[in-house]
């Protein structure tokens, strides 16, 4: 059906540009204390584990959304390392 | 492949039981200044659709994991509004 998977779309988009506003804030303000590292960590892992299962699914909106994903997390993790 | 379908399930716990330790944390300190709001209200928004979308697909996972993340990511809005 046409309508699901606009609904798929949306839900990618939205859960994956979401972390947008996140690096963002901890890029200007410097602060993470408030931002749990088990979170980003196993966020992190989590995502690399979907973008491998979107590879092996050969599907390129999974790959596409989980790349965009994982640099963003990447970023939020590197943050949270760096400045306490 | 039975592989993917592991991996899948690996991915989906990963990001569904990371939101644990960043509930607990901002419940226990009750700040959550660190926390984009529009983070918070984008990812509660985009797993509302997920969930929609696993109910349209009738996919018991997908159901599943997206019940207990929007549970643990209202707790952290709800504290996001609550605490400043």
């Amino acid at each position: 059906m046409l309508e699901t998977q606009y609904l798929g779309y949306a839900a990618g988009i939205l859960t994956t540009l979401a972390f947008l506003p996140q690096a963002f804030r901890i890029i200007r303000t410097r602060q993470t204390r408030d931002i749990s590292l088990l979170w980003a960590l196993a966020m992190n892992t989590g995502i690399i584990l979907w973008l491998l299962y979107g590879i092996a699914k050969n599907d390129l909106p999974m790959i596409g959304a989980n790349s965009v994903s994982l640099v963003l997390l990447m970023i939020i993790l590197y943050c949270k390392i760096r400045y306490k």
